[in-house]
């Protein structure tokens, strides 16, 4: 028994009153089939209706309405053929009636932009990707940083970052750096987004510890150089997302103010100060810092008068840089997992809701994107994020397939049977829609990079960026990773861009080029439906397609050549002829294409 | 690699602060061994400290905070061995980290009344167990049922059901047929607390239908009868649930009164009803009624009249029955998940959430049951129900196992070890103290008897007994499952009880009294942890036990006999010496017993 339902048009149409579904099975006849749903949280069957053939498959119908008591709708298929029961959800067929959280899930109204999943992202940590005014750069001991143990250093580009001043050193990356290589970006390398790390005032090079969230910090380029950047990125037709560092802010916010830097009576300075209400303090008058670390005061939501001041008020915070000049596309918020009331993650779920609502508002279209380390489908049903920063069901099962080695760094051996299955269960527990508009990524600003972690072999590294710009999501690349910049654990992951192209790794910058115009040219990787065809050994292969393309991709990490036969009968796309990524024809006998896959190697093969 | 985690203390210890939690591992060195948990939504580690032998186990231990922004509190394990990784989670061990909705679950306060588990519950469907005053008995003809047309008719007891009049013929079973049958259910067979299906004034024999929710019916004996039955019950140490019927009334109830049968102004009578919005009109004036079912207006909770009627006020209905003289012990609440706003069920988890509320506030020891017949894992996280019934992770499971028939009668073929998955992974999914208050059934008044299912094959009935006394949660038998009534779906179910003691299926009682007996002598059949230790083939084995106390429970549900060994030294118990049920002594060689199971026969052997 075969069954396969892809969830998008025209074997899924939404309607206003019901939900046209599609079942697509190996076989036709000798069978029951229902779907079921929840409607007002009671079990309904629906019979499908038997639709004829869909090229090697059958295809079943049926129509069920939208559940109005709850969003998701949520629904499966049961399938009965002799006695034997085949149940289908999102993330795989089961012998049993699958939990609530595996089942499809699809909502009215609340579906991420679609222009995240056709956008090749690019990820800048200002400071480290282009210097474009070397006057802007912070000089050594301009100024006091946190308590003042923390030395302001300037240091020159490409010097090894030190763990001795690991948030307090800078090297002069600018906006005007940035604006000054779009043409790299976009023209060479094919970006068509870009997220920035934090850019608002802020003594470190990092920034997640805002002192001004209104001033963009002027060794940066200041809000002119924002704009001007923003401007030319739309002027582009590129996107722009930058880092909401909402959770908490810098000690010497002049909310906080807590060595007495600015002249307001800052919330650490006084139990009568205006903004004390905006922190927490305890009852010996401590502050609680995020993560226990006391140079990151933790916001409390429950005072009204900030939650005004970040989303509600008209020119509240998030809406500001939403409206020109600067018009962002989308935020990034950081720890979004751990904001809310008190010291805590209290309600958390309340302000996700709120700050959906903003963004909305503001643009329709805007681009709500969580950070989260771990499993984030408790935020990504619909009503909170369009999509996270995708470690769970991307960089984590990725890095433990190709790098041994687990999100802590701890060795991990994970069969290619069970890294399907990880990537199954982790996008099935979350709408497609939802998907689609995962942040996926191999490395970040917070990791180390994959490439190091790799022990820099560049046929690993190529594999997990074929996966990248294949997967369903929006890829994101760490700036550098293209060249192959190299990088520990933080702070050494944020060394500099190498702008000598003698340095660069030609090998590896081609593959991404090719992989990013692959990845423009089918319509199938940006938004297609996908299949696992393979997964056993050290061999991996899935299909994405719409109903006229289809991409296979078949990566083998073994250090072996294997050859493959991959079943594309099971694929309900229209294709007249396949071909390679070169462009070489490909001839598939019966309902089957065999391929050879060099030891950590991979194939990509195209239908339409 | 051997983990066991048992959810009781002393492995488990519930502080004001932190929660003391032991691992128990096959092996104790070359391991790194870690709990997982993530207060405020962030992922924290702690490593878990080894503390020596327990049996043939090694011990670790940990503490680690309660999660203070929500409620449960999660947690699973990660040990590494030789750069494999192993995860322990609530629903089994796994190759990677859970879903979050797989990991250990426990509540600060928001747990079941203890008393729960230690019972032995007994369902009656009060027209059809007894009567006790003949002078009581429904009249053909009596009053109007419904529209007229369902005709009302007095049937001789024991006379078959008819699928005619469903709803409307009555036996004339009553209040007083309970109270003088007592002595049979509590000392010859052992119950210990009854759930009444409704018994409020309705004009049919099922009474899903309310008129009147201050009142009992008078052909059943009205509210003396039940003030009587309470206190004798309570006076025997036994327990009373009712059956709360509030998502709908009946169309004669005088807030709706579609037949105009009383003199109030219902709302089906015209819009200007002061009941009118405690029900939901479509725009041309028509009721939605529960499932499609005109018979059954729909509440609407938005009505906020109607929640102080049903549960806010100081004598709504809810409280008033929690109250002396009939001081029920709890409600079981019918179509639990259905109910909310409008015709539907919005914001149902809202109503969940104030019907705990208000029985906590009438007894904090009030038990909360819910009726669902799918996946209630939502209701069960602590904040709203106590329990459910148990069709998802008990009937449902053991019905595919022995009968061969899924929930919707269709045919099934479960293997072994994904009925015993099923077990596991619907456990669980809730905290272990819901666990042990899921009401757990084999069948009720809405379902096909066991008995009819497996053929009236009493060895298979046996087996599912066996089950039902010995697995987690508290067990109900349905009136007359233990004497071998038989019964196909509603109405057929819901026969007579035979008095006729010769027609008694003498085996099938003796087994039941064999095994309430057992329960109650065995703590660790009550409250004890539970651990699966054999599931192949048709062969299905598992442990309950104490620190002191060990039943092994094992079944085969194939023709051929079947000898098989249990790993006694994975149960870290300290016990002495082992016997069967007939006690019997066992020899137990060096960490494991063989037990020999009859074809379609089960063994339980006892440690202590």
């Amino acid at each position: 028994m075969f069954l396969l339902h892809p969830q998008i048009a025209p074997w899924l149409i939404r309607g206003s009153e019901a939900i046209h579904v599609v079942l697509l099975a190996e076989r036709g006849h000798g069978l029951t089939v229902q779907l079921r749903c929840e409607p007002d949280n009671e079990t309904r069957f629906f019979d499908m209706r038997y639709a004829g053939r869909e090229g090697e498959l059958h295809r079943f119908e049926a129509d069920f309405p939208w559940d109005h008591s709850n969003e998701p709708t949520i629904y499966c298929f049961k399938v009965i053929e002799n006695a034997r029961q085949h149940w289908l959800a999102a993330d795989g067929q089961h012998p049993r009636i699958p939990h609530r959280e595996q089942m499809f899930r699809i909502n009215r109204t609340d579906t991420p932009p679609a222009w995240v999943c056709e956008q090749i992202f690019y990820q800048i940590f200002p400071d480290r990707f282009c210097q474009g005014d070397p006057g802007l750069q912070v000089k050594t001991d301009e100024y006091l940083y946190g308590d003042g143990n923390s030395r302001i250093v300037a240091k020159a580009w490409g010097e090894p970052v030190s763990p001795t001043y690991p948030a307090s050193e800078f090297y002069g990356g600018d906006l005007i750096g940035i604006q000054n290589r779009l043409d790299y970006l976009q023209k060479e390398l094919g970006v068509t987004a870009l997220y920035l790390n934090p850019i608002f005032v802020s003594g470190s090079n990092h920034k997640y510890d805002t002192e001004d969230y209104y001033n963009v910090d002027a060794h940066l380029g200041g809000n002119a150089a924002l704009a001007t950047l923003s401007t030319e990125l739309h002027h582009r037709g590129m996107r722009l997302i930058l880092d909401a560092v909402v959770n908490h802010t810098a000690t010497n916010h002049p909310w906080f103010n807590l060595y007495g830097r600015h002249d307001a009576l800052g919330a650490a300075q006084s139990p009568a100060s205006p903004w004390r209400h905006w922190y927490t303090f305890d009852q010996a008058g401590h502050h609680f810092g995020w993560n226990g670390y006391q140079s990151l005061p933790v916001l409390n939501y429950a005072a009204e008068e900030l939650q005004k001041q970040i989303y509600a008020d008209d020119n509240a915070v998030l809406r500001h840089w939403m409206r020109p000049p600067y018009s962002i596309d989308g935020w990034r918020f950081d720890v979004m997992h751990m904001l809310g009331e008190g010291p805590r993650a209290k309600n958390n779920a309340y302000y996700a809701r709120a700050f959906r609502q903003t963004l909305r508002e503001e643009n329709p279209e805007a681009y709500f994107l969580g950070e989260h380390f771990n499993e984030a489908s408790r935020w990504l049903q619909g009503d909170q994020e369009d999509g996270a920063m995708n470690y769970y069901g991307f960089a984590h099962p990725v890095r433990e397939w190709l790098a041994g080695m687990d999100i802590s760094y701890t060795s991990a051996t994970l069969s290619t049977h069970d890294f399907s299955i990880w990537l199954d269960s982790a996008r099935g527990r979350i709408p497609y829609e939802n998907q689609l508009a995962q942040f996926n990524l191999l490395d970040s600003h917070d990791t180390a990079r994959f490439f190091t972690l790799v022990g820099a072999d560049s046929n690993a590294m190529k594999l997990a960026v074929t996966l990248l710009l294949t997967y369903p999501g929006t890829p994101c690349i760490y700036y550098g990773d293209e060249i192959g910049l190299e990088g520990g654990q933080d702070p050494d992951c944020r060394r500099c861009f190498d702008w000598e192209r003698a340095h660069w790794n030609r090998e590896l910058l081609s593959h991404y080029q090719k992989m990013i115009a692959l990845r423009k040219q089918r319509a199938e990787l940006r938004h297609g439906a996908y299949r696992a065809l393979a997964a056993a050994g050290d061999v991996f292969a899935f299909a994405r397609f719409t109903q006229s393309g289809v991409s296979l991709v078949a990566l083998n990490r073994g250090s072996e050549p294997h050859t493959l036969r991959l079943p594309i009968w099971q694929i309900p796309a229209q294709v007249e002829t396949w071909h390679t990524a070169d462009n070489e024809p490909i001839v598939a006998a019966r309902g089957w294409i065999s391929v050879t896959l060099p030891p950590r190697g991979d194939a990509l093969l195209l239908g339409g």
